[in-house]
């Protein structure tokens, strides 16, 4: 028996991930997809512009599309849905279904930070969960939301964990050269990106600075607890489709060399959650790779099937007292689509679906 | 009477900017343009791949390409060379030419570094060119040589000075993604770029780093002395053709809001050479952008014909108590060719040549 | 004395060319802009996404917007005015102003087929602008229209023209790649066509196939015949900012050699045109190269100011029974904006205006 | 038991390819590679620039490179060399290994229009390989040397093939935009392509005009007879990584509408060896789409895992008297590596080896 999954938002780049990805998923069985309404009622293959580098499968290209509304989502009687609704939409049906007991796992920025929604990088705090309960106390919901931090956050957090865990950090500086798709499908005019980077996200910093401290911090009988070291962020868009790259210099609590550090990193196998085996979760979350000019996006991005991030030019850094690395993730995998269904196989495992 | 002059190995990126520009120059005169051997005695449009975005004027299409051999050089009787040699070639034939009584300009990076060699960039430390009465001194030279910086710190450290003058500085975190043009006509063959970004640059952390405390460095009765502050740089080469974009974190020594930072820039006219009135100085060294999306390199990269650096999203940065700020120079004209030029008109104001 | 000349539809990219090129003409003055609704009352400068190589000039900047009424256009009392309107938007208020005694040279496709619209090429068929009167007697309108072609076909036909004087033309096959600013600043997202070619231009192909027959037709009594060979087509849209280039096929009637086609291209000087020394017009409208791997967009999209075509790798081709050959144009100046200021200074000789 | 095979010239694209097709090939065992001397006696992981979409596995990582010598190769006993060596290099090995006794599938373009070395494209002209005997007997040869097509001319000779049989043809134009990877992996550098085309590639039209009318040609007691239609051909290098998109004029023997043409393409099913079932035959060889703006080389590249070409835009040509479509194929799978492959296959199957 396979869980009943709903994507909300389905015509969209993280939605296509999505549906790709729950299509071939041995617990999850897609029931509806909903989108904008002058799509519904629709084949979802009519009104999609496919850019997953798998083909659509024929079974849900007849799949008819519904509006974003909650009566017809309920009718389906989905145990999850997965939200890649833009925030403004999400804010409110996303809580009309949490209160109607509907399981929200959510890619959407709204109520990110909120201190009882959990904000989960499985292999990172898997064990944030456990506000789930407080927040249904709390809001009086019969169901919850996670969230899937940003997708720059997603990628940055997994590296740091094995360094926070063994050597604890003091502060981090980061410039993101990020893909065209996190911007969505028709988010950056070709006319204005090509032959240039544009060295500006709107709000991407501030997700990045904020997201990760909730994601390093502590679970406590009160809620999550931010850590309290510091980030600092400055994010570009760059010509490339799919893969976020990041520079990162790490000061750290305890001083390290590199190899210490690239060791370190090798080793992390994903915490807890490891054993679990969950489907979706990479047999290496953190792949270490050693020649000079790797991680590279085109070349590494689909690691663990996206679920890796890959790490390199691990060098010691006196100027910060700590280390300079480079990391790349998959922006819509690691990044959002594919945490969320670890996220949900997360759930599933914990019997909280 | 204009000077005499000769470019060494112009048919590469840079040898053609400078090319381009010496022609249409003031106060020089292109006499000869030398290449590798096996083009030597061929016009210079018949083996030039030209893709300076002005037309190769006929007069220069005709000129004929010369070996880059000493005495060939000597016959034209130059009063300054300009190179833009491979460092491996321009360290034998550079200092010969200087012992031969040529002033050479010079963007190879060998002998960068060493304590009698001024590395210039214009506005920011043309009183470094006092060494040159040493360099002779010490090597027994009767001309000399002067270089130009690493592109992205030459870029880097007229961003910088304003702000090094008014506040100081102790820490300097820099990302760079730098253009297709600075890895010369084939550095970066297509299949390996497109849909990427490759996060490696032989070499170049090491000059940013070092060369920047030089340039920043003060001019004493022993020699240059480099700046004890320190820099860390991470660099990356992504899909542009020309300008480098710079991602610059500062910790200053005082305290410092980003409207002041603003200010400081924007009231920068380029120090001491600014009366001098030099042809290739532009008016603003350092342009400062409000918008939030600039500066971005195919829009900026040329501004004040090149030669300024446009500097934008000033903001104060917590983590490093100081600030974060995007940067963007036109590598092969300020961050090579056209400071030459600059350099070059330095030397004949203050009587060198 | 200047014409009096406003732009109409001013932000997007063929009319920030227009008013790139008007503000440095000896003969127009800029004197309004128009934009959508939401623009208007707001400053140029501060809602143009401006995109043209040269900075925007302050003066510019400060234009208030006007919105696109007939009765604030009138308040102008313009000269002439130069329509990149929207298609939809144009069929309508162009007309109003024509009625109202306007001259709009207009590069929107609504009305290019009609026999008393004048569709003009001026180095091809200035003698056209014949029909104006007929236009005016027949509508009874006080001004007039001239439409300028199609981007493809204001440079493709500017290739045949000489072939079409000297040899006839029986049939020709163009395939053409065209660059993304021929689909406007946000026409084409980026991560559509990012590693891609999109083979395919809504109605390009039938305006190509089309409007070359009426604009290499003849001047009847009776209206504008059009030619009797035929054309086909097959349009591209490529990851190229400016430039269309074009793969082109002819059947001419007499036989040609490559060499004799090469001749005769490159001692068309323009026609009857040429002695009117209009300030737009190319010295050489047709530019041909020799070297085997021209024409190219980056390298050549601004000969003669963007206005001359560029012809290379001309053929003979036994399969047609004539040549095939290569052609490069400036889609945004001799495809649209370039050719709107050639033509109204073509009426302005002719005292038309 | 599998065949041993091994690949000559194995680190460029093509030979890059034939790795990635062998090792997970059912009836193949890749025994060796090789490639040029200063790379032979290291390991394949360790010379090769990998830019496979699937990484390169441990196992092929492994092995030792070979040099490119008659008598390294004689010793692995390899039942078939699969050549992805440069045409200058091939022509020597390959005959020398023929005479030997070894079955050459080749890819370099030396002797492909040689009457008696069989140039194939399975789908097209499987039964072509009768020539092999006469081959063997004119030479004094042991073994056999088959060619695969140049990468353009596979795939455009399997969308003709079904228009071919059904209705004959008399003229082909054909335009092509050819990807980076035809180049090879320092082919085309970057500065020289981004935001441009080169409308040009050294011997592809010939290639195309020539070996189009030998896959199409009869096989006769005194050899391959080449068709008697003509096929012209202009040929451009376009910023993208894989996928070959052709603009197709066909004037046909019969008169035929688009839908007809549209059927016949869809029923193709690749002739004579759809029956033997060969592992790297695709389903649908020709694979028609019916949206306007399809095939695209990013989106269309893999189908049939890179074997199928897809076309779309079937529309009637008044002008030729035909048709004009649009195909697309994978230029290193179907247009080298994967047609060698399938080459193979067949050969196996039919006892050949």
């Amino acid at each position: 028996m396979k869980y009943r999954v709903g994507v909300l938002g389905g015509t969209g780049i993280v939605g296509q991930r999505m549906i790709s990805l729950v299509t071939s998923h041995p617990w999850f069985e897609l029931e509806f997809v909903t989108a904008s309404e002058k799509s519904s009622g629709r084949k979802y293959g009519d009104i999609v512009k496919w850019i997953i580098e798998k083909p659509l499968p024929d079974k849900i290209a007849g799949i008819k599309v519904e509006p974003t509304h909650i009566e017809r989502i309920l009718e389906y009687k989905p145990d999850i849905v997965f939200s890649a609704l833009p925030s403004s939409i999400a804010a409110n049906i996303e809580v009309e279904l949490a209160r109607e007991g509907i399981v929200v796992v959510s890619n959407a920025s709204s109520m990110r930070m909120e201190p009882d929604i959990p904000l989960i990088n499985p292999e990172v705090n898997a064990d944030h969960i456990d506000i789930i309960e407080r927040q249904q106390r709390n809001r009086g919901w019969r169901g919850y939301i996670v969230k899937v931090p940003n997708c720059s956050t997603a990628i940055l957090t997994l590296a740091l964990k094995p360094l926070y865990d063994e050597v604890g950090l003091k502060r981090v500086v980061v410039v993101t050269m990020q893909s065209l798709s996190g911007a969505g499908l028709k988010g950056v005019p070709s006319m204005l990106i090509l032959d240039n980077i544009i060295p500006y996200i709107g709000g991407e910093e501030e997700k990045i600075e904020n997201e990760t401290l909730k994601i390093l911090g502590k679970m406590t009988r009160s809620g999550i607890e931010k850590e309290d070291f510091s980030v600092t962020a400055s994010c570009n868009r760059v010509m490339v489709l799919e893969g976020h790259l990041e520079n990162v210099f790490v000061e750290t609590m305890e001083e390290i060399e590199a190899e210490e550090a690239s060791r370190i990193l090798r080793e992390f196998k994903g915490n807890k959650i490891k054993r679990y085996n969950l489907p979706s979760a990479p047999r290496e979350p953190v792949i270490v790779r050693s020649e000079d000019d790797r991680p590279q996006p085109r070349l590494d991005r689909f690691a663990g099937n996206g679920m890796s991030v890959v790490v390199g030019r691990i060098r010691r850094d006196k100027v910060l007292n700590g280390l300079k690395l480079v990391v790349l993730g998959h922006n819509t995998i690691r990044g959002a689509a594919g945490t969320a269904l670890l996220i949900a196989e997360l759930l599933a495992y914990r019997n909280l679906i």
